[in-house]
């Protein structure tokens, strides 16, 4: 199938290893509820999801609390997160009727499956994970058997639904290349089971922090400056933008590489308004930076001052996101209990 | 509550921390379907399982088919595997109506808590186990993930049932007590929630290999003649015995340091008979080595002529032992249900 406007499909993380979809293709994509979404989540993927709710017939997305353990937590502030992404999801245009939006640990055959998994995994194999390397010294070199093995749950949340493709970013590249080894492992062993999954990569530019452009915006960014959140009121997005590190020149132009900081609000701007980088930078010849970041500002609070005010009156109905996540998760679990019975069987459990 | 006769309860495996039990004692122990159950299996286990039926109200005794996987494993071998060890426990005298018998793979909570408890556990105490260290390095340094961390798997099956009472080898030790720990770690962190579990350990001797009586008997000894299964024929048991490595010495005494082999058999012949050892040598008073080798035999012989023909018989009746299995998993089910619904909520996933 054609891919969507704004995504690539890598169809072959590996030479040789093409996949033929025929019509069954199934999109499956998990968020971390941990902290608010923020904008480069909203251009790096939530956008995304929702465009392929017009493309693909069978999607999956998943609020991956069993993922938010694996760094320490606050048990009072998940529980509030859980629901606060899925009123941010459904804001945004995640539709329950297009897709299934669940919480990953009300279908216990995600772990269930991943322990087998983890049975067809050497640890070598994770061993070499930079992200572990980078995580586990940042908690001298004590972190979990969670944020270690995780991986192999995230193969385990792709590869128990039968996905064929998966939004992802750059980063989680090789995440799901280990997937796909773990299925042909699987596949080798027990006979052709599951599809390789595709990566679907966003063409969207990444969003960086206003207060460091060389870095992408994150939840875990320890300058609060830096990150523009969805849920944002309009004065704290003009005082992020109004602080954003710039330069010495005033005019506005695109070059990342000389002109990070400008650069990022150029990118910011085409995201927010859906113009290309070079109709944006058009438009704003004549501005210096210091009026251009209200532009940028006010842009932003214009595209989101509706999701806003929707996810505050989803908030408000605790019930309805609740009665969401539950027909989610059985929608998710008919799906998921065929094909874990069907693995069972052939691993021997019965 | 005063332990059961031949075996020890150990309440306090590090100081200061004795736990008071208030008539609410619960056992969990597991066995592993890999292959036949041999003698050392049944004097170190079974028949502690057996006797704890008649101590304790609430018992829970798992085929852990889950633990199985992490070591290379054949499907069909390991279907088989399952069946056979439930029809050998039940031969052996476990009593559905006094505990609770299931294969573990049923309960899908065993692997939804673990993933928990695997978030709770740091990376450098699993590496320190020994066991990990030597199955690793017997497997050219590519052990599964499974390996790795089933110790973190253990402890949730033990804790999913609030458990006070583990009966465990010597060698298990260690295991029990990362189970301790994480308890402890939770509780602190979320109350008090579980009974700090205790070992009871056998008091009866280890039962060594027939060929190399310095090792344990075991399922995985490559000399096939240094194991007695249960389920052996009268032929295979006396050629078993008749080749048992001995020493020049054609007296039958009890010396394990100088004399390994003549007292492993005597060992088995106290153990088979249920008299005392001194009570055994002296009734072997004039009998030399190779005719002690037949008492021996004999004796076995006997003492599983009945088991062995009601394992034969339950072995035809498939249908019987999957229903049993299936009416233990929902028992264990209603007891783990509810304690797993209350974890969710105190980690924060509802």
């Amino acid at each position: 199938m054609a891919a969507p406007r704004g995504v690539r499909v890598i169809r072959a993380l590996h030479r040789g290893t093409v996949t033929q979809n025929t019509g069954r293709d199934r999109v499956f994509s998990g968020v971390q509820p941990t902290g608010k979404l923020h904008l480069g989540n909203y251009f790096g993927a939530i956008q995304n999801w929702v465009r392929l709710q017009e493309e693909y017939n069978s999607l999956l997305y998943s609020i991956v609390d069993l993922h938010a353990l694996t760094v320490p937590w606050e048990p009072a502030l998940l529980r509030q997160s859980i629901l606060d992404t899925a009123a941010t999801l459904l804001a945004c245009g995640i539709n329950p009727e297009k897709c299934f939006l669940f919480q990953q640990s009300q279908v216990p055959e995600h772990t269930e499956f991943s322990w087998i998994l983890g049975c067809l995994t050497n640890m070598p194999r994770l061993q070499c994970f930079p992200q572990w390397k980078v995580k586990n010294a940042s908690q001298n070199y004590e972190g979990s058997v969670g944020l270690f093995t995780y991986p192999v749950l995230q193969a385990a949340d792709i590869l128990l639904y039968k996905s064929t493709h998966v939004p992802i970013g750059e980063d989680q590249v090789q995440h799901l290349e280990l997937t796909r080894d773990i299925a042909r492992c699987f596949n080798k062993k027990y006979g052709a089971f599951f599809p390789m999954p595709n990566a679907i990569l966003s063409s969207t530019k990444k969003v960086k922090s206003l207060r460091d452009p060389t870095a992408k915006m994150s939840k875990s960014d320890p300058q609060k400056l830096g990150t523009v959140n969805i849920t944002d009121s309009p004065e704290e997005i003009v005082t992020k933008f109004r602080k954003a590190v710039t330069d010495f020149t005033s005019e506005v132009t695109y070059d990342p590489d000389t002109r990070p900081g400008v650069s990022n609000l150029v990118t910011i701007h085409a995201a927010v308004t859906g113009l290309s980088i070079k109709e944006v930078v058009h438009q704003s010849v004549g501005l210096d930076t210091a009026n251009y970041k209200g532009v940028v500002a006010e842009a932003v609070i214009q595209k989101f001052a509706p999701v806003r005010s929707e996810i505050k009156r989803l908030q408000e109905d605790r019930s309805h996101l609740e009665k969401v996540l539950q027909a989610g998760a059985e929608k998710a679990k008919e799906l998921a209990a065929p094909v874990y019975q069907e693995i069972r069987r052939l691993v021997g459990f019965q």
